[in-house]
């Protein structure tokens, strides 16, 4: 047996392992500090589920304990009842779905990862630098060519195409991570232009779209005409419900998609039901009870919580005088590092300095170096107190 | 964009969808049957979760909704309560077991597809026939080239490797879906002998292990010398512990099985990380309840009643002096048509005089023809009835 040789060739990741070393060798050389490390490096939610999914969570086990209601196999696609709560969620935002078009899954990341089955090898990705990890290692698993589109200081880390660059597969994350940028209509309908005249497809990672809360801002590549054309869209429950641990999201793969003349949902399809058996009834129901009256209140609650992390940390830096995006729109804020620090270099400066952990840009690809990322997810009280000794080191 | 055109191969399966279509024409042609239909030939288990079950999965809710015990992402690879409780489970069988060496999955069948991730698409797969379709359908979609071993009345379903076919992926499921045969240790140490000679690797189907009860029959594929270099075992809770709607299976990937100079271990580790967001907090839970004493006692009890049932199918098909494999050991009665009918002939028979659904063997594979299947998982009473109706019929 042959392995899959394109295995060697994903380079492991020692960003967050790194970190890890680091700040245990920190306190191993100031116990004393320990108490007062601040982590605004963490990627995860921090904020328990809300009443209203623990609630349902609670309904459904009883139901799965009764041999009436018990729940065995259920559609590979999700059941109709989450599904129609996310056409009535995309037709609030003026994008009318099929449900036959949503497919429920256990997170994003695995079917950013999955949906490259139903792709050629022979196809060139592009993914902006920096970028999340997982568009590049799936990838390069696969054996696929890889093209980077910069993004820096220059473009507000919110590159545009480049039509010198040809590409058939275009990964798109908006609101950024880890830069926390956002595009604008205009910005969107540029790559869906792109894709269109090039006969790629953009896979559209949305998984904080329920940060943005500017009008001006799309929350869906479907509000962008032609979309439906060239786009599939991933969503998660994580970071809008705090389903991290609970892990539910989902998947448009439009009815309108169509290369080589087969329709993309069709494979999709078959590749559901093949590979994948569907996400469990009670995470269904959890994720169903997001869109009730209450749920929704509950959610909105927890992000508004996050948010003012978010305006606390991106105040703090405006009072400095730092450029960085996002803090507004996205639980991200990437800045530049002071005094031409590389990342690495301020992360150990926060560390020692004011006992503060964040995430080295340069850890995201080649132009993340010399910025370095804070996340809104932390607690109201450490974040505004890791601020507050931020500003008392660099003014 | 150019898709991955190996999907255009995998064909339909209509077996289930022919099935449906067949009963719902009866019902329009015979309304007053309607309500004397039975069910047979389901796949999916009937009974409730057990009390330890849902017990723990309310605790974990609960422990959900709150801010100090609440569980963010959780280890790709599961968590180590559940994984060490595997660890003790295979131990009492025997094999020694490493906590790294186990990968919580949310099912099998998820697994069982997404393994052929970290193997070269230039490897050979074998596979027996009559065959669960996902083996098949998984590998046409990657494009590699099948070759079948015939499961068949002479050999009892049980086929042995032929050294004159080479193959370098084997797959093995036993208890097998759907002849519900069972491979002896002589019988898989021909398998694990040939796949060392071979350099092939098994992937192994573990998923009805719980309803082998014979000690002389291996639950798992490690009870084998030298099964730890050369195979990967997959299992699953849902048959187990009625999780087919709750989701949650583990997958073995011993430290010794090396190709190409490569831990697969490693491999599988990477893809997953990378693929794969871990199992719900709240269902790897559920699942370590299985493990407590209560919750052994419970779904013990469950299996007992699929395995009577399984019994009184097997006692009518042996005073009919009908040829079958499994009843024992398995929640599957593979039978031999009587009177030399083709499997559609007797689904077709049996609805018509007795209102009992199968399911045709021919579905699975050529050797399945002429075969058909039949399975413990439904009422009990119904099951006694519909074996009643099937002696007179044929008595």
């Amino acid at each position: 047996m042959k392995i899959n040789q394109n295995f060697l060739n994903v380079q492991d990741s020692y960003l967050f392992s790194t970190i890890a070393k680091k700040v245990d060798e920190f306190i191993k050389a100031n116990p004393d500090k320990k108490s007062n490390i601040i982590k605004l490096g963490i990627g995860d939610v921090t904020l328990p589920l809300c009443d209203a999914v623990i609630k349902a969570m609670h309904m459904a086990v009883d139901e799965m304990s009764n041999k009436d209601s018990f729940k065995g196999y259920g559609p590979e696609q999700g059941y109709g009842f989450l599904k129609d709560n996310l056409v009535s969620y995309y037709k609030r935002r003026n994008v009318e779905l099929q449900s036959g078009e949503i497919f429920i899954s256990d997170g994003a990341k695995s079917d950013l990862g999955n949906i490259l089955d139903i792709f050629d090898v022979n196809n060139t990705v592009l993914v902006t630098d920096p970028v999340y990890p997982v568009y590049v290692d799936t990838n390069i698993m696969a054996g696929r060519k890889i093209v980077y589109a910069d993004a820096n200081e220059n473009n507000g880390f919110l590159p545009l195409p480049d039509y010198k660059v040809k590409s058939d597969i275009i990964y798109l994350c908006s609101p950024n991570n880890p830069t926390g940028a956002v595009y604008d209509k205009k910005g969107l309908k540029c790559w869906v232009d792109y894709a269109l005249k090039n006969n790629a497809v953009i896979l559209f990672d949305a998984a904080y779209e329920y940060f943005v809360d500017d009008n001006n801002l799309p929350k869906s590549i479907y509000e962008i005409d032609g979309a439906k054309n060239c786009a599939i869209e991933f969503c998660s429950f994580s970071k809008t419900a705090g389903f991290t641990g609970t892990r539910c999201g989902y998947t448009i793969v439009p009815f309108e998609l169509v290369f080589d003349g087969v329709k993309l949902n069709k494979l999709w399809n078959r590749r559901q039901t093949t590979k994948f058996n569907g996400v469990p009834y009670i995470v269904q129901k959890g994720a169903a009870a997001v869109f009730t009256e209450a749920g929704e209140a509950q959610i909105k609650k927890n992000i508004e919580i996050y948010k003012e992390n978010a305006k606390i940390i991106a105040d703090g830096l405006d009072e400095l005088g730092i450029w960085y995006t996002g803090g507004k729109n996205s639980p991200y804020i990437f800045l530049k590092c002071p005094k031409n620090m590389k990342s690495w270099e301020f992360f150990d400066y926060l560390l020692e300095n004011v006992n503060v952990v964040g995430t080295p840009g340069s850890g995201f690809g080649k132009n993340g170096e010399g910025f370095f990322r804070l996340t809104a997810f932390g607690d109201r009280l450490k974040t505004i107190e890791a601020v507050k000794r931020i500003k008392n080191l660099l003014k």
